[in-house]
């Protein structure tokens, strides 16, 4: 449906961008109607505009801001919180076509537009030497300005920093069409307001990013890595407390029983069925160091009774066993419909939230596996249901909600790197309390007075 | 002067605070009006709050708030671009005595208030084993709550990042004295927009800080020092770039002929006079690989043309060379009163500025001392000048300027670390463009509709 006040008939949009610019064809929109949360609720665009450059981005949104038409921009639509799907009668801005990289090896900074997969961009500093640390488990498939936009995390996190750590600068196309460009290849600047990171985790609520400078730093060394299993989650949760205390692993990693098995079905690669948790966790240090450092951890997590502990310093080894952890959630997708969630609490709560949640699970006798980026505290756990069961359904919506609830009660965040989305919105005030939630109007208000940009997201 | 619109009577304010909070003693009150920019052009406060707490700024913020009368929040004074000297009529709402510090070495953070200064709050997390990294050389006298407003850099933070990267959250006092509290002690939080990032660097202009939550990480290696002395200044920033691209050091100090004499007169420590440039660079990587990186550098500046090479793993000597840089603001300002720059370029055009920067000192005859914070591009240009003789003042301010146009045409911003304040203002229009000056300006009026928060400054 498109709204009353809004008939401009798509002759206008049509004049105002070449013609391949435009999808008006159902069968063609309905490509762009979801994202990877796949909530049912979605709308019917007006039109899906494939931008090519900034001022494509301008045109269509100029005409959005003329006829008061919501406008959702999408990345390559890998988000887990409904940020990019569609509304009805919106105009779906796509970046997907904006993907050109350059590397500029002397400054440490490459220049992107965001419609470039994570891994692409990863693959352009690499062929200069260099790394773009921001690894989201999507990143084969999510793309640099929906990192952007969500401020997406990933596994090295917890010693690189997530995204908004090698923004530089941005090219942004604001409400009423302006594009402005804010920050540069300057690794620090500090003149006027932070607009920058204001921008980024954004969710595409206050503007378009049509262009993106990131930093990048020296390649990283081969990590060396570990895989504990446990016989139960306190003695996991301990013992990453344990290693986040004394060192900086570039990596720590949480699976639980249910994420373990669904990897193990589809892997067949051996993992221990019977464990209550696995932990997976990296050292990129000097190798001597690194073997320090392994040592350190394995006797970290014996002391805190681990089961079985096992290292290697082998590049591919030790691949196999992130791999491993990045294939959970299309793992445990295979045993149903998923409701993801994304909360995070401060270091030691992180064993009670998974207390927690194994107890919500077996009160509501649904199946929630858990992930974690445990050494962030940054937990997914994954409601598992049958939508075809309207019972199950209610009951996993109902701990869907349940587990943010917990979340806030140990001081923790409903998300921690997959945004508030359309998803987690009714539990944002909860979280934020009314004086910081009424600061984020305040601010949308200002760089968005009509509301135009991704309704329904966020706020 | 008072505004005329706002005549409160004092009465009001000591009404609404207990006695000892405030001050109005024109004689007390004069070491609140300057900071080390020690511009003339300050104004007198109505009076002078010395908050102990949240509720103390609220108080005292609502007071203005009725009156519309400007607040100037203060920190310790240690600012160098006007950013905290008082505005006639104004309240300085000082945080000095808002300085307790908690450590929670479990979850490895750190909440302060924002009175205490950066060496302190160093020393608490040392006494945990773990480390706040940013080191303005100012550490030993500015407040953490200043280094948040202004995002204060320093000497590692060419491996470790700004103060933004370490601020997990904040209680901030707004313009109406509503107390908000942004993010908290959770390593990842994506929930609603990136306010805690937009209020670092607000330089007192959006609200005022009072309770900060800081993230910290295990304490530092003793690290190994380099240092290089060069005949040409070129040669100096070919040498940052050849190791910037390679590797990253954990501190990459330049030091031109003039700082170098400037310190050598003041220590003795035998600091070649005749060279042109002089490098500090420092590496924290476990020994065995510290010692090949410092070979590595050794050699890269040889390459580049050093004339002479010298470095040590031992803290005391290495902290010697660390300590003469920190100097260098005192030491050049004994040779007269400082206009003290702040401009930062994409470090391939460092070589460039510091060209520039020989040539405007040459032309308007007038002494620029060069330090650096090189690996990051960003130098502080020292324009020393004798404040009795209008000549040579005249010059001094017309080089000061110049050296800013010349960073923005060089692609580089006014300021990198210290902050527009007042006495950069006038450049800030030319270096972000009408669009986003527009877009800072639409922040603000939003946060700040009277414009009572720090007015003159940034703004
Ligand atoms: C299997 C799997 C694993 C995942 N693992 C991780 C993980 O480890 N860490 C993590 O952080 N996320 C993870 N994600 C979530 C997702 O991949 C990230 O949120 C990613 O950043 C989304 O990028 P996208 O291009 O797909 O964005 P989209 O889904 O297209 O959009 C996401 C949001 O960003 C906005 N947006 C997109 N592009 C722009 C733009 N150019 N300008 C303004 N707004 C824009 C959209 O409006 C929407 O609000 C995972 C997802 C899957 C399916
Ligand atoms: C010798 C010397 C060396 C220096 N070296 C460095 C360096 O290496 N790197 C660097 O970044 N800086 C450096 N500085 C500059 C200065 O020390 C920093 O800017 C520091 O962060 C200022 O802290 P302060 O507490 O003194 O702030 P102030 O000078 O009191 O205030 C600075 C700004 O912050 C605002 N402010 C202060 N506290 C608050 C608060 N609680 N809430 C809101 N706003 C507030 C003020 O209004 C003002 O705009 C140096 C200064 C000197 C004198």
């Amino acid at each position: 449906m498109i709204p009353s006040h809004a008939d401009p008939g798509l002759a206008e949009l049509l004049d105002s961008l070449p013609a391949d610019r435009v999808i008006t064809d159902p069968d063609r929109m309905a490509g762009y109607r979801w994202d990877r949360a796949r909530a049912p609720e979605v709308g019917t665009p007006l039109a899906v505009v494939r931008a090519t450059s900034t001022e494509d981005v301008q045109a269509a949104v100029r005409f959005a801001a003329r006829h008061a038409i919501p406008v959702v921009p999408r990345g390559a639509g890998s988000g887990l919180s409904g940020g990019s799907s569609a509304v009805d009668g919106c105009l779906v801005v796509s970046t997907e076509r904006m993907c050109d990289i350059e590397v500029d090896p002397v400054t440490r900074t490459l220049v992107t537009g965001p419609g470039a997969l994570n891994a692409q961009v990863k693959a352009a500093a690499a062929a200069h030497g260099l790394w773009y640390p921001p690894d989201p488990s999507s990143y084969e498939f999510c793309s640099i300005g929906g990192n952007v936009a969500t401020n997406a995390g990933g596994l090295c996190c917890v010693k690189y920093g997530v995204t908004t750590d090698y923004v530089l600068g941005l090219t942004v196309v604001l409400a009423d069409g302006t594009a402005v460009e804010l920050g540069g290849p300057r690794l620090k600047d500090v003149a006027g307001l932070s607009l920058t990171k204001l921008f980024v985790g954004s969710e595409g609520t206050l503007g378009i990013v049509t262009r993106i400078v990131l930093r990048l730093i020296p390649a990283q060394r081969i990590p060396s890595t570990l895989v504990a299993t446990f016989a139960a989650l306190d003695a996991a949760a301990e013992a990453v407390l344990a290693i986040t205390r004394r060192m900086r692993p570039s990596m720590l990693e949480f699976m639980d029983k249910v994420s373990i098995n669904a990897v193990e079905d589809v892997t067949r690669m051996g993992l221990d069925r019977g464990a209550e948790a696995m932990l997976v966790i990296q050292t990129d240090e000097p190798a001597g160091h690194a073997a320090v450092e392994i040592a350190d951890m394995s006797r970290l997590c014996e002391e805190h009774g681990a089961t079985e502990v096992f290292s290697t310093d082998e590049a591919e080894t030790g691949e196999m066993f992130v791999t491993a952890r990045r294939m959970a959630i299309p793992a445990v997708e295979q045993k149903g419909s998923l409701l993801l969630e994304d909360v995070g609490v401060p270091l030691p709560r992180l064993g009670a939230l998974v207390r927690g949640i194994e107890e919500i699970s077996r009160a509501r006798d649904i199946v929630v596996a858990v992930i974690a980026h445990a050494g962030d505290g940054n937990t997914h756990p994954l409601v598992v249901f049958d939508p075809t069961d309207p019972g199950q359904t209610a009951r996993a919506q109902a701990a869907y909600g349940e587990i943010m609830d917990l979340a806030i009660a140990l001081d923790g965040t409903i998300t921690g790197e997959h945004g508030v989305g359309r998803l987690k919105k009714p539990w944002l005030g909860s979280y934020l309390g009314d004086d910081a939630l009424a600061l984020n109007h305040r601010v949308k208000q200002a760089l968005d007075p009509q509301g135009i940009l991704n309704p329904g997201a966020v706020f």
